[in-house]
Protein backbone atom coordinates (compact mmCIF):
# COMPACT_ATOMS: atom_id res chain seq x y z
CA UNK A 1 0.00 0.00 0.00
CA UNK A 2 1.53 3.19 -1.19
CA UNK A 3 -0.21 5.88 1.30
CA UNK A 4 -0.76 9.27 -0.04
CA UNK A 5 -1.21 12.95 1.03
CA UNK A 6 -2.93 14.92 -1.67
CA UNK A 7 -5.11 17.75 -2.49
CA UNK A 8 -8.05 17.32 -4.91
CA UNK A 9 -10.28 19.90 -5.75
CA UNK A 10 -9.13 21.68 -3.02
CA UNK A 11 -9.77 19.67 -0.24
CA UNK A 12 -6.57 17.52 1.69
CA UNK A 13 -7.11 14.15 2.21
CA UNK A 14 -5.49 10.74 2.84
CA UNK A 15 -5.39 8.12 -0.24
CA UNK A 16 -3.59 5.01 -1.71
CA UNK A 17 -1.87 5.55 -4.94
CA UNK A 18 -2.99 2.65 -7.12
CA UNK A 19 -1.68 0.71 -9.93
CA UNK A 20 -3.31 2.43 -12.29
CA UNK A 21 -1.65 5.98 -11.27
CA UNK A 22 -5.24 6.66 -9.56
CA UNK A 23 -5.86 7.77 -5.69
CA UNK A 24 -8.16 5.61 -4.04
CA UNK A 25 -9.43 8.77 -1.21
CA UNK A 26 -9.62 6.81 1.90
CA UNK A 27 -11.08 9.73 3.77
CA UNK A 28 -14.14 9.72 1.39
CA UNK A 29 -15.20 6.32 1.93
CA UNK A 30 -13.82 5.87 5.39
CA UNK A 31 -16.73 4.38 7.24
CA UNK A 32 -16.59 5.98 10.54
CA UNK A 33 -16.12 9.70 11.72
CA UNK A 34 -13.94 11.31 11.61
CA UNK A 35 -12.04 10.13 8.24
CA UNK A 36 -8.24 10.29 8.94
CA UNK A 37 -7.35 12.90 5.94
CA UNK A 38 -3.65 12.17 6.59
CA UNK A 39 -1.11 9.58 6.94
CA UNK A 40 -0.29 11.14 10.03
CA UNK A 41 -3.60 10.56 11.51
CA UNK A 42 -4.22 6.75 9.64
CA UNK A 43 -0.99 6.29 11.81
CA UNK A 44 -2.41 7.53 14.95
CA UNK A 45 -5.04 5.10 14.35
CA UNK A 46 -2.66 1.80 14.72
CA UNK A 47 -2.81 -1.33 12.88
CA UNK A 48 -6.58 -0.85 13.00
CA UNK A 49 -6.74 2.06 10.69
CA UNK A 50 -4.14 0.21 8.39
CA UNK A 51 -6.43 -2.88 8.60
CA UNK A 52 -9.74 -0.51 7.65
CA UNK A 53 -7.66 1.14 4.43
CA UNK A 54 -7.18 -2.64 3.66
CA UNK A 55 -10.38 -3.56 3.43
CA UNK A 56 -11.56 -0.47 1.71
CA UNK A 57 -9.11 -1.22 -0.77
CA UNK A 58 -10.09 -4.70 -1.33
CA UNK A 59 -13.71 -3.42 -2.12
CA UNK A 60 -13.34 -0.41 -3.56
CA UNK A 61 -15.15 0.93 -6.84
CA UNK A 62 -13.49 2.55 -9.38
CA UNK A 63 -15.82 5.97 -8.40
CA UNK A 64 -14.31 6.06 -5.48
CA UNK A 65 -10.65 7.05 -7.16
CA UNK A 66 -9.36 10.61 -8.77
CA UNK A 67 -6.62 10.58 -11.52
CA UNK A 68 -3.16 11.21 -9.74
CA UNK A 69 -2.51 13.51 -12.53
CA UNK A 70 -5.59 15.91 -11.50
CA UNK A 71 -4.49 15.96 -7.78
CA UNK A 72 -1.99 18.04 -5.52
CA UNK A 73 0.94 15.80 -4.08
CA UNK A 74 0.73 17.30 -0.27
CA UNK A 75 3.58 16.03 1.63
CA UNK A 76 3.63 12.50 3.21
CA UNK A 77 4.43 13.51 6.66
CA UNK A 78 3.27 16.82 8.60
CA UNK A 79 4.13 20.34 8.53
CA UNK A 80 3.79 20.84 12.29
CA UNK A 81 5.62 18.38 14.51
CA UNK A 82 9.20 17.68 15.75
CA UNK A 83 12.25 17.67 13.63
CA UNK A 84 12.96 15.40 11.10
CA UNK A 85 15.89 12.71 12.70
CA UNK A 86 18.71 12.06 9.72
CA UNK A 87 21.35 9.60 9.84
CA UNK A 88 24.97 11.18 8.24
CA UNK A 89 27.95 9.11 6.96
CA UNK A 90 26.13 5.75 6.57
CA UNK A 91 27.14 4.26 3.06
CA UNK A 92 30.29 3.05 2.67
CA UNK A 93 31.75 4.90 -0.56
CA UNK A 94 29.31 7.66 0.25
CA UNK A 95 31.96 7.92 3.63
CA UNK A 96 35.46 7.35 1.33
CA UNK A 97 34.31 10.18 -1.53
CA UNK A 98 33.62 12.61 1.67
CA UNK A 99 36.71 11.60 3.49
CA UNK A 100 39.22 12.07 0.34
CA UNK A 101 37.08 15.31 -0.65
CA UNK A 102 38.18 17.29 2.60
CA UNK A 103 41.24 15.90 2.95
CA UNK A 104 40.66 12.97 5.89
CA UNK A 105 41.64 9.36 5.73
CA UNK A 106 39.64 7.32 3.14
CA UNK A 107 38.80 4.95 5.54
CA UNK A 108 37.95 6.90 8.56
CA UNK A 109 34.21 5.17 9.10
CA UNK A 110 32.01 6.28 11.57
CA UNK A 111 32.17 4.25 14.62
CA UNK A 112 28.70 5.00 16.06
CA UNK A 113 25.75 6.94 13.96
CA UNK A 114 26.05 10.60 12.96
CA UNK A 115 22.32 11.96 13.99
CA UNK A 116 21.49 15.16 13.01
CA UNK A 117 17.97 17.09 12.15
CA UNK A 118 16.34 19.16 9.98
CA UNK A 119 13.01 21.24 10.80
CA UNK A 120 9.93 20.87 9.25
CA UNK A 121 10.06 24.20 7.68
CA UNK A 122 12.21 22.95 5.39
CA UNK A 123 9.48 20.71 4.18
CA UNK A 124 8.53 20.24 0.39
CA UNK A 125 5.96 18.30 -1.61
CA UNK A 126 6.86 16.08 -4.61
CA UNK A 127 6.33 18.41 -7.57
CA UNK A 128 7.30 21.52 -5.72
CA UNK A 129 10.31 23.56 -5.95
CA UNK A 130 13.51 23.99 -4.27
CA UNK A 131 14.86 27.09 -3.45
CA UNK A 132 18.29 28.10 -4.57
CA UNK A 133 19.19 29.96 -1.64
CA UNK A 134 21.54 31.84 -3.79
CA UNK A 135 22.35 34.79 -1.17
CA UNK A 136 22.88 32.39 1.40
CA UNK A 137 25.11 29.52 -0.28
CA UNK A 138 27.42 29.00 -3.42
CA UNK A 139 27.03 24.83 -3.12
CA UNK A 140 23.90 23.49 -2.59
CA UNK A 141 23.21 19.57 -2.57
CA UNK A 142 21.12 16.64 -3.06
CA UNK A 143 21.46 13.35 -1.40
CA UNK A 144 18.73 11.17 -2.20
CA UNK A 145 18.12 8.60 1.13
CA UNK A 146 15.35 6.31 2.40
CA UNK A 147 13.26 7.64 4.82
CA UNK A 148 11.58 5.70 7.56
CA UNK A 149 8.11 6.48 9.65
CA UNK A 150 7.65 5.37 12.86
CA UNK A 151 4.38 3.90 13.45
CA UNK A 152 4.59 2.93 17.43
CA UNK A 153 6.69 5.17 19.45
CA UNK A 154 9.52 3.32 22.35
CA UNK A 155 12.16 3.90 24.00
CA UNK A 156 15.41 1.52 24.35
CA UNK A 157 13.81 -0.10 21.73
CA UNK A 158 16.02 -3.52 20.92
CA UNK A 159 17.19 -5.28 17.39
CA UNK A 160 14.65 -7.93 17.50
CA UNK A 161 12.09 -5.60 18.10
CA UNK A 162 12.80 -2.89 15.67
CA UNK A 163 10.89 -3.33 13.32
CA UNK A 164 7.62 -3.41 14.61
CA UNK A 165 7.77 0.32 15.61
CA UNK A 166 7.99 1.09 11.55
CA UNK A 167 4.80 2.10 9.71
CA UNK A 168 5.98 2.64 6.59
CA UNK A 169 9.24 4.03 4.24
CA UNK A 170 9.38 7.19 1.89
CA UNK A 171 12.38 8.93 -0.62
CA UNK A 172 13.79 12.36 1.19
CA UNK A 173 16.11 14.40 -0.67
CA UNK A 174 18.51 15.65 2.16
CA UNK A 175 19.10 18.86 0.75
CA UNK A 176 22.62 20.38 1.79
CA UNK A 177 24.45 23.79 1.62
CA UNK A 178 28.17 22.29 1.79
CA UNK A 179 29.74 25.86 2.51
CA UNK A 180 27.09 26.49 5.13
CA UNK A 181 27.64 23.04 6.92
CA UNK A 182 31.00 23.32 7.19
CA UNK A 183 31.09 27.49 8.27
CA UNK A 184 29.21 26.33 10.84
CA UNK A 185 30.71 23.04 12.34
CA UNK A 186 27.39 21.48 13.47
CA UNK A 187 25.77 20.45 10.39
CA UNK A 188 21.81 21.42 11.11
CA UNK A 189 22.20 24.88 9.45
CA UNK A 190 23.53 23.88 6.16
CA UNK A 191 20.67 21.24 6.50
CA UNK A 192 17.76 23.41 7.54
CA UNK A 193 17.10 26.17 5.03
CA UNK A 194 13.68 26.31 3.61
CA UNK A 195 12.73 23.52 1.00
CA UNK A 196 15.65 21.77 2.02
CA UNK A 197 13.49 19.03 2.91
CA UNK A 198 11.24 17.32 -0.18
CA UNK A 199 9.78 14.35 1.13
CA UNK A 200 7.64 11.67 -0.60
CA UNK A 201 5.28 11.42 -2.98
CA UNK A 202 4.15 8.16 -0.82
CA UNK A 203 4.67 6.45 2.63
CA UNK A 204 4.68 2.55 1.21
CA UNK A 205 3.64 0.48 4.49
CA UNK A 206 5.85 -1.48 5.69
CA UNK A 207 3.83 -4.93 5.13
CA UNK A 208 4.54 -3.92 1.35
CA UNK A 209 8.95 -3.53 1.73
CA UNK A 210 10.00 -7.42 1.63
CA UNK A 211 13.48 -6.10 2.76
CA UNK A 212 14.31 -2.11 3.26
CA UNK A 213 17.64 -3.05 3.75
CA UNK A 214 17.84 -4.60 -0.17
CA UNK A 215 16.22 -1.70 -2.28
CA UNK A 216 18.05 -0.08 -4.89
CA UNK A 217 17.80 3.47 -4.87
CA UNK A 218 19.19 6.55 -7.28
CA UNK A 219 18.98 10.49 -8.43
CA UNK A 220 19.38 12.17 -11.64
CA UNK A 221 20.21 15.94 -12.09
CA UNK A 222 18.20 16.70 -15.46
CA UNK A 223 18.33 13.04 -16.21
CA UNK A 224 22.77 12.86 -15.80
CA UNK A 225 22.68 9.52 -13.26
CA UNK A 226 24.67 10.96 -10.05
CA UNK A 227 23.80 8.88 -7.42
CA UNK A 228 23.30 4.85 -7.91
CA UNK A 229 23.45 2.31 -5.12
CA UNK A 230 21.53 0.27 -2.72
CA UNK A 231 20.59 0.31 0.54
CA UNK A 232 22.85 -3.03 1.37
CA UNK A 233 25.64 -0.57 1.34
CA UNK A 234 24.40 1.05 4.53
CA UNK A 235 27.42 0.74 7.17
CA UNK A 236 23.94 1.05 9.78
CA UNK A 237 20.89 -0.78 8.84
CA UNK A 238 17.36 0.09 9.61
CA UNK A 239 16.77 -1.93 12.67
CA UNK A 240 20.24 -0.51 13.45
CA UNK A 241 19.76 2.82 13.78
CA UNK A 242 16.11 2.96 15.19
CA UNK A 243 18.49 1.01 18.11
CA UNK A 244 20.80 3.75 18.44
CA UNK A 245 18.06 6.86 17.93
CA UNK A 246 16.11 5.16 20.82
CA UNK A 247 18.47 4.62 23.15
CA UNK A 248 17.69 6.75 26.08
CA UNK A 249 15.45 9.22 23.57
CA UNK A 250 11.29 8.15 23.23
CA UNK A 251 10.44 8.14 19.61
CA UNK A 252 7.13 9.27 18.36
CA UNK A 253 4.10 8.13 16.53
CA UNK A 254 4.75 9.92 12.78
CA UNK A 255 8.88 10.33 13.53
CA UNK A 256 10.56 10.67 10.41
CA UNK A 257 14.24 9.22 10.28
CA UNK A 258 15.82 9.76 6.61
CA UNK A 259 19.13 6.81 6.73
CA UNK A 260 22.06 8.35 5.05
CA UNK A 261 23.13 8.65 1.74
CA UNK A 262 25.35 7.20 -1.07
CA UNK A 263 28.22 8.38 -2.93
CA UNK A 264 27.72 10.61 -6.25
CA UNK A 265 26.91 13.94 -4.43
CA UNK A 266 27.82 17.26 -6.31
CA UNK A 267 30.15 18.58 -3.99
CA UNK A 268 32.80 15.26 -3.98
CA UNK A 269 32.82 15.83 -8.02
CA UNK A 270 35.82 17.10 -9.85
CA UNK A 271 35.07 19.62 -10.18
CA UNK A 272 32.57 19.98 -7.72
CA UNK A 273 28.72 20.19 -9.36
CA UNK A 274 26.13 22.02 -7.20
CA UNK A 275 22.66 22.58 -7.87
CA UNK A 276 21.57 25.60 -9.88
CA UNK A 277 18.26 27.56 -10.69
CA UNK A 278 16.25 25.81 -13.34
CA UNK A 279 17.70 21.92 -12.60
CA UNK A 280 15.59 19.20 -12.12
CA UNK A 281 16.45 16.46 -9.11
CA UNK A 282 15.01 13.34 -9.52
CA UNK A 283 15.11 10.96 -6.19
CA UNK A 284 14.12 7.51 -6.84
CA UNK A 285 13.88 4.05 -4.86
CA UNK A 286 12.59 0.89 -6.10
CA UNK A 287 9.13 -0.19 -4.66
CA UNK A 288 8.73 3.36 -3.59
CA UNK A 289 8.44 5.56 -6.15
CA UNK A 290 9.88 8.99 -7.70
CA UNK A 291 10.53 12.27 -6.00
CA UNK A 292 10.80 15.14 -8.46
CA UNK A 293 11.61 18.53 -7.08
CA UNK A 294 13.25 21.90 -9.69
CA UNK A 295 15.25 24.52 -8.34
CA UNK A 296 14.33 27.58 -8.36
CA UNK A 297 15.90 31.43 -7.69
CA UNK B 1 6.19 40.59 33.67
CA UNK B 2 7.15 36.98 34.58
CA UNK B 3 5.04 34.32 32.65
CA UNK B 4 4.60 30.77 34.31
CA UNK B 5 2.63 27.68 33.31
CA UNK B 6 1.51 25.89 36.25
CA UNK B 7 -0.81 22.71 37.49
CA UNK B 8 -2.80 23.63 40.47
CA UNK B 9 -5.47 21.26 41.60
CA UNK B 10 -5.48 19.24 38.41
CA UNK B 11 -5.88 21.91 35.79
CA UNK B 12 -3.09 23.59 34.18
CA UNK B 13 -3.06 26.87 33.39
CA UNK B 14 -1.30 30.91 32.35
CA UNK B 15 0.02 32.35 35.31
CA UNK B 16 2.44 35.18 36.62
CA UNK B 17 4.50 35.07 39.18
CA UNK B 18 4.52 37.72 41.45
CA UNK B 19 6.57 39.13 43.67
CA UNK B 20 5.22 37.55 46.69
CA UNK B 21 5.74 33.87 45.54
CA UNK B 22 2.38 33.90 44.24
CA UNK B 23 0.69 33.33 41.00
CA UNK B 24 -1.86 35.04 39.14
CA UNK B 25 -4.05 32.79 37.60
CA UNK B 26 -4.46 34.26 34.19
CA UNK B 27 -6.70 31.28 32.63
CA UNK B 28 -9.11 31.84 35.40
CA UNK B 29 -9.61 35.76 35.06
CA UNK B 30 -9.11 36.25 31.18
CA UNK B 31 -11.92 38.56 30.41
CA UNK B 32 -12.45 36.49 27.15
CA UNK B 33 -12.87 32.58 25.90
CA UNK B 34 -11.38 30.77 25.15
CA UNK B 35 -8.78 31.78 27.83
CA UNK B 36 -4.99 31.12 26.95
CA UNK B 37 -3.78 27.95 29.30
CA UNK B 38 -0.66 28.22 28.11
CA UNK B 39 2.44 30.83 27.39
CA UNK B 40 2.46 29.32 23.85
CA UNK B 41 -0.83 30.07 23.72
CA UNK B 42 -0.41 33.64 25.08
CA UNK B 43 2.55 33.89 22.26
CA UNK B 44 0.03 32.94 19.61
CA UNK B 45 -2.22 36.27 20.81
CA UNK B 46 0.35 38.72 19.74
CA UNK B 47 1.02 41.72 21.22
CA UNK B 48 -2.73 42.06 22.60
CA UNK B 49 -2.37 39.02 24.60
CA UNK B 50 0.83 40.82 26.10
CA UNK B 51 -1.16 43.63 26.82
CA UNK B 52 -4.44 42.34 27.87
CA UNK B 53 -2.04 40.26 30.91
CA UNK B 54 -0.86 43.38 31.76
CA UNK B 55 -3.81 45.06 32.10
CA UNK B 56 -5.11 41.75 34.20
CA UNK B 57 -2.14 42.46 36.02
CA UNK B 58 -2.94 45.76 37.61
CA UNK B 59 -6.23 45.48 38.41
CA UNK B 60 -6.00 42.13 39.76
CA UNK B 61 -7.28 41.07 43.37
CA UNK B 62 -5.31 39.25 45.89
CA UNK B 63 -8.21 35.97 45.32
CA UNK B 64 -7.16 35.84 42.08
CA UNK B 65 -3.60 34.33 43.13
CA UNK B 66 -2.56 30.98 44.26
CA UNK B 67 0.65 30.44 46.34
CA UNK B 68 3.92 28.88 44.14
CA UNK B 69 4.19 26.78 47.11
CA UNK B 70 1.24 25.03 46.12
CA UNK B 71 1.06 25.00 42.42
CA UNK B 72 3.45 22.50 40.03
CA UNK B 73 5.73 24.30 37.77
CA UNK B 74 4.83 22.74 33.80
CA UNK B 75 7.42 23.71 31.68
CA UNK B 76 7.55 27.18 30.29
CA UNK B 77 7.34 25.58 26.62
CA UNK B 78 5.36 23.00 25.27
CA UNK B 79 6.09 19.46 24.91
CA UNK B 80 4.63 19.08 21.17
CA UNK B 81 6.30 21.13 18.08
CA UNK B 82 9.63 21.11 16.41
CA UNK B 83 13.15 20.67 18.15
CA UNK B 84 14.38 23.46 20.79
CA UNK B 85 17.64 24.94 18.93
CA UNK B 86 20.63 25.20 20.22
CA UNK B 87 23.79 27.57 19.70
CA UNK B 88 27.17 25.44 20.44
CA UNK B 89 30.04 27.26 21.90
CA UNK B 90 29.64 30.38 22.74
CA UNK B 91 31.39 31.66 25.73
CA UNK B 92 34.94 32.83 25.21
CA UNK B 93 36.32 30.58 28.58
CA UNK B 94 34.02 27.68 28.18
CA UNK B 95 35.63 27.51 24.03
CA UNK B 96 39.22 27.16 25.64
CA UNK B 97 38.45 24.97 28.52
CA UNK B 98 36.82 22.56 25.78
CA UNK B 99 39.76 23.55 23.30
CA UNK B 100 42.39 22.44 26.35
CA UNK B 101 40.27 19.51 27.03
CA UNK B 102 39.91 18.02 23.82
CA UNK B 103 43.23 18.72 22.81
CA UNK B 104 42.84 21.64 20.42
CA UNK B 105 44.62 25.11 20.22
CA UNK B 106 43.44 27.41 22.66
CA UNK B 107 42.49 29.86 20.18
CA UNK B 108 39.88 27.96 18.27
CA UNK B 109 37.17 29.77 18.23
CA UNK B 110 34.24 29.26 15.42
CA UNK B 111 33.53 31.22 12.81
CA UNK B 112 29.46 30.68 12.66
CA UNK B 113 27.61 29.70 15.11
CA UNK B 114 27.37 25.68 15.63
CA UNK B 115 23.56 25.17 15.87
CA UNK B 116 22.19 21.68 17.03
CA UNK B 117 18.91 21.00 18.57
CA UNK B 118 17.05 18.86 20.88
CA UNK B 119 14.01 17.30 20.70
CA UNK B 120 11.35 18.02 22.99
CA UNK B 121 10.94 14.61 24.40
CA UNK B 122 13.45 15.69 26.33
CA UNK B 123 11.80 18.64 28.06
CA UNK B 124 11.56 18.56 31.61
CA UNK B 125 10.07 21.06 34.66
CA UNK B 126 11.08 23.09 37.16
CA UNK B 127 10.95 20.54 40.34
CA UNK B 128 11.50 17.41 38.03
CA UNK B 129 13.91 14.52 37.76
CA UNK B 130 17.10 14.55 35.47
CA UNK B 131 17.04 10.96 34.66
CA UNK B 132 20.92 9.94 35.41
CA UNK B 133 20.69 7.05 32.51
CA UNK B 134 23.90 5.40 34.16
CA UNK B 135 23.40 2.49 31.20
CA UNK B 136 24.14 4.69 28.11
CA UNK B 137 25.88 6.92 29.98
CA UNK B 138 29.30 7.57 32.33
CA UNK B 139 29.59 11.14 31.82
CA UNK B 140 26.42 13.37 31.97
CA UNK B 141 26.76 16.84 32.49
CA UNK B 142 25.03 19.82 33.03
CA UNK B 143 25.32 23.38 30.98
CA UNK B 144 23.45 26.47 32.23
CA UNK B 145 22.18 28.72 29.30
CA UNK B 146 20.36 31.95 28.37
CA UNK B 147 17.19 30.71 26.12
CA UNK B 148 15.19 33.14 23.82
CA UNK B 149 11.65 32.58 23.07
CA UNK B 150 10.51 33.70 19.84
CA UNK B 151 7.21 35.81 19.94
CA UNK B 152 6.86 37.15 16.10
CA UNK B 153 8.25 34.44 13.37
CA UNK B 154 9.93 35.18 10.33
CA UNK B 155 12.93 34.36 7.97
CA UNK B 156 15.90 36.53 7.13
CA UNK B 157 15.88 38.79 9.68
CA UNK B 158 17.96 41.80 9.93
CA UNK B 159 20.16 42.65 12.94
CA UNK B 160 18.58 46.13 13.64
CA UNK B 161 15.15 44.14 13.98
CA UNK B 162 15.72 41.29 15.31
CA UNK B 163 14.89 41.89 18.80
CA UNK B 164 11.27 42.84 17.50
CA UNK B 165 10.80 38.82 17.20
CA UNK B 166 11.73 38.15 20.96
CA UNK B 167 8.54 37.20 23.06
CA UNK B 168 10.77 36.78 26.26
CA UNK B 169 13.55 34.64 28.27
CA UNK B 170 14.04 31.71 30.16
CA UNK B 171 16.35 29.34 31.74
CA UNK B 172 17.49 26.32 29.95
CA UNK B 173 20.29 23.78 31.28
CA UNK B 174 21.37 21.80 28.09
CA UNK B 175 22.19 18.53 30.23
CA UNK B 176 24.52 16.49 27.67
CA UNK B 177 26.08 13.01 27.84
CA UNK B 178 29.79 13.58 26.70
CA UNK B 179 30.79 10.20 25.78
CA UNK B 180 27.96 9.83 23.35
CA UNK B 181 28.34 13.39 22.37
CA UNK B 182 31.98 12.66 21.37
CA UNK B 183 31.36 8.99 19.66
CA UNK B 184 28.04 9.98 17.77
CA UNK B 185 30.55 12.62 15.84
CA UNK B 186 27.04 15.16 15.34
CA UNK B 187 26.38 16.73 18.95
CA UNK B 188 22.56 15.75 18.87
CA UNK B 189 22.07 12.12 20.24
CA UNK B 190 24.72 13.42 23.18
CA UNK B 191 22.45 15.91 23.83
CA UNK B 192 18.62 14.43 23.12
CA UNK B 193 18.37 11.63 26.12
CA UNK B 194 15.03 11.67 27.95
CA UNK B 195 14.88 14.56 30.34
CA UNK B 196 18.04 16.50 29.56
CA UNK B 197 16.46 19.89 28.86
CA UNK B 198 15.31 21.13 31.71
CA UNK B 199 13.54 24.57 31.04
CA UNK B 200 12.06 27.26 33.23
CA UNK B 201 10.31 27.61 35.96
CA UNK B 202 9.07 31.12 34.15
CA UNK B 203 9.70 32.85 31.03
CA UNK B 204 10.20 36.91 31.57
CA UNK B 205 8.92 39.32 28.87
CA UNK B 206 11.08 40.89 26.94
CA UNK B 207 10.24 44.50 28.20
CA UNK B 208 11.12 43.21 31.92
CA UNK B 209 14.80 42.79 30.75
CA UNK B 210 16.68 45.76 30.45
CA UNK B 211 19.56 44.06 28.34
CA UNK B 212 19.89 40.40 27.66
CA UNK B 213 23.46 40.87 26.65
CA UNK B 214 24.63 41.53 29.92
CA UNK B 215 22.80 39.09 32.45
CA UNK B 216 24.30 37.75 35.19
CA UNK B 217 24.36 33.48 34.44
CA UNK B 218 25.35 30.94 37.09
CA UNK B 219 25.70 27.13 37.89
CA UNK B 220 25.85 24.92 40.92
CA UNK B 221 25.74 21.08 42.18
CA UNK B 222 24.44 20.47 45.48
CA UNK B 223 25.86 23.77 46.04
CA UNK B 224 28.96 24.07 44.89
CA UNK B 225 29.49 26.48 42.76
CA UNK B 226 30.38 25.39 38.99
CA UNK B 227 29.50 28.07 36.39
CA UNK B 228 29.35 32.12 36.81
CA UNK B 229 29.78 34.22 33.75
CA UNK B 230 27.54 37.03 32.24
CA UNK B 231 25.78 36.98 28.73
CA UNK B 232 28.47 39.99 27.80
CA UNK B 233 30.66 36.96 27.66
CA UNK B 234 28.91 35.66 24.43
CA UNK B 235 30.72 35.94 21.68
CA UNK B 236 27.57 35.96 19.69
CA UNK B 237 24.64 37.93 20.82
CA UNK B 238 20.90 37.96 20.99
CA UNK B 239 20.39 39.36 17.77
CA UNK B 240 23.27 37.64 15.94
CA UNK B 241 22.12 34.65 17.36
CA UNK B 242 18.74 35.32 15.69
CA UNK B 243 20.15 37.14 12.84
CA UNK B 244 22.21 33.55 11.84
CA UNK B 245 19.59 31.07 12.69
CA UNK B 246 16.89 33.11 10.77
CA UNK B 247 19.15 33.04 8.02
CA UNK B 248 17.48 31.36 5.23
CA UNK B 249 15.24 29.23 7.81
CA UNK B 250 11.38 30.57 8.94
CA UNK B 251 11.56 31.01 12.62
CA UNK B 252 7.92 30.31 14.48
CA UNK B 253 6.36 32.10 16.99
CA UNK B 254 7.06 29.92 20.49
CA UNK B 255 10.79 28.52 18.92
CA UNK B 256 13.25 28.31 22.10
CA UNK B 257 16.74 28.95 20.71
CA UNK B 258 19.43 28.41 23.85
CA UNK B 259 22.09 30.56 23.01
CA UNK B 260 25.47 28.52 24.56
CA UNK B 261 26.72 28.35 28.06
CA UNK B 262 30.09 29.60 29.93
CA UNK B 263 32.89 27.92 31.55
CA UNK B 264 32.72 25.16 34.03
CA UNK B 265 31.31 22.33 32.73
CA UNK B 266 32.20 19.15 34.59
CA UNK B 267 33.62 17.30 31.79
CA UNK B 268 36.60 20.24 31.66
CA UNK B 269 37.07 19.88 35.30
CA UNK B 270 40.47 18.21 36.28
CA UNK B 271 39.60 15.59 37.07
CA UNK B 272 36.62 15.52 35.50
CA UNK B 273 33.15 15.55 37.19
CA UNK B 274 29.99 14.83 36.18
CA UNK B 275 26.45 14.23 37.44
CA UNK B 276 25.44 11.60 39.80
CA UNK B 277 22.29 10.33 41.12
CA UNK B 278 21.38 12.55 44.26
CA UNK B 279 22.95 15.44 43.00
CA UNK B 280 20.75 18.50 42.60
CA UNK B 281 21.34 20.90 39.91
CA UNK B 282 20.69 24.55 40.48
CA UNK B 283 20.80 27.12 37.62
CA UNK B 284 20.56 30.68 38.23
CA UNK B 285 19.88 33.44 35.58
CA UNK B 286 19.55 37.13 37.14
CA UNK B 287 16.24 38.81 36.28
CA UNK B 288 14.92 35.07 35.84
CA UNK B 289 15.02 32.90 38.24
CA UNK B 290 16.50 29.87 39.30
CA UNK B 291 16.06 26.32 37.81
CA UNK B 292 16.38 23.09 40.23
CA UNK B 293 16.26 19.52 39.19
CA UNK B 294 17.59 16.66 40.99
CA UNK B 295 19.54 13.66 38.89
CA UNK B 296 17.83 10.67 39.93
CA UNK B 297 19.22 6.71 38.57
Amino acid sequence: MKFINFDYQGKASLGVLLDDDTILDLSRIWPSQPAPASIDALIRLGDAGVAQARTLMADASADASVPLASATVLTPVEAAGRNIFNVGRNYRDHIIEGNLANGRPADAFPIAIEFFTKPRTALAAHGTPILRHAALTQSLDYEVELAIVIGKGGRDITADRAMEHVFGYTILNDVTARDLQRKHGQWFKGKSLDTSCPVGPVVVHASAVDNPNSLELELDVDGELRQRDNTDSMIFDVSEIIVQLSAGMTLLPGDVIATGTPKGVGFAMKPPRCLQAGQTVRARIHGIGELVNTVVD
